[in-house]
């Protein structure tokens, strides 16, 4: 850590500093110039000390040099984090792909879904049962029942199933019926149910809050590894700009980015990265090409009457599938691998 | 609300369009352009529909006219919000200034505290005993004895007290405690704790979510409003935004805007929403010229030795006094009372 | 275009906004909602009448539902526009590759750049012989000498060259001695230099504002097709948000945007996207995959000692040619063409 | 200056980058910490070393302490810059008001306008004689005869004159007739015309870019100023966030931040800061609190018909004038002075 005092800070009061700091355990290397003088702090600093040498008078800015997240760190974790779930592996060369509607609306429409997602070659389906919505009068989800209805469909095709969930309170109840757990953008912030997954084993997809940078990101991923819980992916959906033309601006470049900082599996979600239907298909392969570990994609089959907002930015099934082709010859130019089903030809 | 048609739509999907909206006992009006038709719905519409047409095929734009609140918004109920709270009244032409540390730390530091809001003129003591802290190793607060050692304080020096509650399970304690229960700006969209407040009867500071437009703003504390809560503070604090010399963006002119739009009383914090203790002053002043119906402003009597870092953004308790002595000169300029107390000469 | 009355506009008012509408020899058609009146306008709109009319009293908002530009739109244009100098087609199928210093240094550099560009695939060398410099104390660029420099090492090595000009005096001599000139981000609404690009008949790439709007750097772009220019090359190059870990955010979203908005080439700017040289390759796969019509991307035979700061997103040569060899197969997955020379074996 | 290597940098590495720093005759301060190591440069560090530096392998960081600008800063010129132009004084101490139209429309209109400044108080004639326009089929102002029609305005009442000047070759004539020459937004870093501003002695009122920082803006009046020319001020007009609906957001803090970090003139423009009408009372009030030295306010006889579509953001002459009023008694309470006109009773 550097101290910067302020202009022409008095020796005496430079040598206070020094003690506050010495005081704690610390080495110390000072710098003087014309101006002003820089300290340099040498060992372990507790984020208190930290605080606590911002507020003091003279001193004009502190600056950080090592990160305030540890366990979400490649310093600390220089080898890729590698989640495994029944026959899936995350972040480890496999191009993971889930699909599946906004929110599950019936059985009938949830395993229509899984049947064409499975087909494609994806291998988690994703949907909503709690719905977060930024007015009251917007509709809420189906609630528990949509959970029971997709894990039966997820059983029956052979996926995992991912689910959003929305307070701590519900995490277990999720957690019995899906196999990762999603926290949505408005939530990457609300540390108790970051806490709470964190204490649940369960795997965590983490999305980046629309106005979080990289670095409150990685220490929101940080709650739930320090709660004991190793399984977290990182998810990319885009951030608020002032462009408003696409519903987010989806910044791929956080894809290379995250996996430099960390080593934990990094998804996209050019679905809600983009908010526009015709936009997901070159954003999905963009974001393969970016090195993305996976992604997760609204696919609905009769969009024009889902009952969220967001038929406008799902897929149509036959999109999809051709999606999913074309990234089959995509992957293997950036080290991934990802399959679809071949049709077997009788003869 | 008005539609849009593609380019060119064929008159037969104009027909079908237009007959999804009659089935819904709504009346159309169309204009038919060169390049485009454009369907005027009249009538009240339902969040339902409004996302369904959004999503059909052919329908370049669904533009709202109306707005999405009800009961937060001016059209629906005209005269000013005042909410009166013992001797208190927000939002009714006085000027309430909310005064006090960023955390409760011990008994005395809060009484210490609280006399000197008193001595200067504030009328409610501020004071957090849960912190949200971006990273899991920081300071959290230290919990429902500090509700108890601020509420002793107010009770004390005669002042009301506000403090932050951050998850659903704990509005029922910070409510047995505190006069005002403030929701800070990452939690603006959790709608859970939203809900929960809306039952409580508990007035509420809600403080703008840092990237959340007006309209995201109003639609959160119309959550409160149709949970049946009517007193609701909207609370400027500062926006994210590529400048980061100061820790956020003070919006002033979110002040007169809410105003406008709505009929609930605006608050100003100018501590967060600048992060500098030298600007605090001057934001203020500004604040007030803009309109504020109150402000929330952290002071500390020892700043430098705070346990959160936001001490380098606390006021010393002489600068808050003077700063409330030129508040009770500038606020009948903009037809606010705010009186500090006077000394009585003995002769 | 669509005219919403205030809430509660006299009938008599309403009137008077018709009758100034018809004046200029435009229809109506009048939808009257509960509380507001919606005014629907057929036929051609003058710009300074829309103006007019936003200005008005009881005219609360004015909704623009045809474009302001014409020439740069898709609507107008329906095929893509492909610009030829020499033998490179851009904008029909061929990816473009532009390559070469942030800055021309002396005429072994270039030389040398250009030699490493051309064995690598490129088909255009790049390079700055007046220099935007955000402080009056940076390096400045060398002038016109550099033109001089870079036009000879395009001509010796079969390269097109591309520079940038900063004013409209310099156009003529920039347009002596490169084949396409560049529009800094920061001169994207400089208007007089725009319209002196539009009378050059010079091939022009314009860059986006980094805070510009795709419906401003459509307009941008409209000055410069107005003049009588049809050669005009779009380049996205990063937009400014309030993620600082990166020099820009690459949205790459605008891509596929400007693609469906417009017939113009899309070009994509990696380098100066990101700001940093490890995120230079992800990147510009990313940009190819989005459906990037070329590449600008900046490759330094010495980063290290170059004369600007950009060292520091340049590539080394070697990694510039490996790039160009990925380029080769990923193009005919996303329906673009792209060679790199091959070594002849001589046997 | 700090520099900071990258993780466990080996020691000759180390050495290497201090071989470069000293050979230029600076002295080096080490600080070896467990990961990391800091070299610490006292001494006056050439912008291009910085540069060098920063694009050297194994150096992860540079961080500047002392600031790109000098000439600018405060730390070079403590006392306040005072700007004296006939009998106005800009800077220090009194309240400066600019007010006019968008656009110098005729003789009569601006005659009538500018009779209107005078009578309400006002020191400053503003109108614009060439407009930038984001589109090009928009009005582009009448040009130089604007220019005299406005001269002879302030001439005859007895104000001061300010224009945006929109090009170098434009600086003569516009110097020509008018007393302040004004940068816009969109030409902050116009860097030829800075340069030409540098040359003419004229005072300068310099708006920040829409998305400039403070680094930035200042840096951008350095250029003027290391031209020769030290009349420059420093306008706040708002910049560019997520928020839409203001024009744009008013940056206050800027004020009291360029107080500090400058000594030069901060004048707040609040109509372009908003947009809108309505906010431009609250606003203006606010920026004087704020402690604004001057403001710069549109206002015309007919904003219903004025020529640009800025109508919407100008106050009416008895709003303008009473503003104007209410301004004489807050300037006290921030010590500024303010004077409006006195009827003078006859007995």
């Amino acid at each position: 850590m550097i101290i910067v005092t302020s202009n022409r800070t008095p020796e005496e009061r430079i040598q206070e500093i020094v003690a506050v700091i010495e005081k704690e355990g610390l080495q110390v290397h000072i710098s003087r110039g014309k101006d002003r003088t820089i300290i340099g702090l040498i060992g372990s600093i507790e984020p208190k000390l930290a605080e606590h040498l911002r507020q003091m008078k003279d001193i004009e800015n502190v600056i950080k040099i090592s990160k305030s997240y540890k366990l979400a760190s490649r310093d600390f974790h220089p080898e890729n984090t590698v989640i495994t779930i029944g026959d899936v592996k995350i972040g480890g060369g496999d191009l993971v792909v889930m699909g599946g509607p906004c929110a599950v609306e019936s059985p009938a429409q949830i395993d229509e879904i899984a049947s064409l997602v499975k087909a494609a070659g994806g291998q988690v389906l994703r949907g909503g049962a709690f719905k977060p919505r930024t007015g009251p009068y917007s509709f809420q989800g189906i609630g528990v029942e949509g959970l029971a209805m997709m894990a039966e469909a997820g059983k029956k095709y052979g996926l995992l199933t991912i689910t959003e969930v929305m307070t701590p309170e519900y995490v277990d109840v999720c957690a019995e019926y899906a196999d990762i757990l999603q926290v949505g953008t408005r939530n990457m912030q609300n540390f108790d149910l970051l806490r709470k997954l964190g204490d649940s084993g369960k795997p965590v997809l983490l999305k980046r809050g629309f106005s979080a940078t990289y670095d409150e990101f990685l220490n929101a991923a940080e709650y739930i590894l320090a709660g004991g819980n190793p399984n977290v992916m990182l998810c990319e959906r885009g951030i608020r700009t002032f462009e408003t033309y696409t519903r987010n601006t989806l910044d791929l470049a956080a894809i290379p980015v995250l996996h430099s900082l960390s080593h934990l599996p990094v998804i996209a979600d050019p679905s809600h990265g983009t908010g526009r239907r015709e936009l997901v298909e070159p954003m999905t392969k963009a974001s393969v090409a970016a090195g993305a570990d996976g992604l997760i994609i609204e696919m609905h089959t009769d969009p024009d009457n889902s009952m969220t907002g967001d038929g406008v930015q799902s897929l149509f099934p036959e999109q999809f599938a051709a999606l999913l082709r074309d990234l089959e010859k995509l992957s293997p130019l950036v080290g991934k691998r990802f399959d679809t089903p071949k049709l077997i030809q009788h003869g």
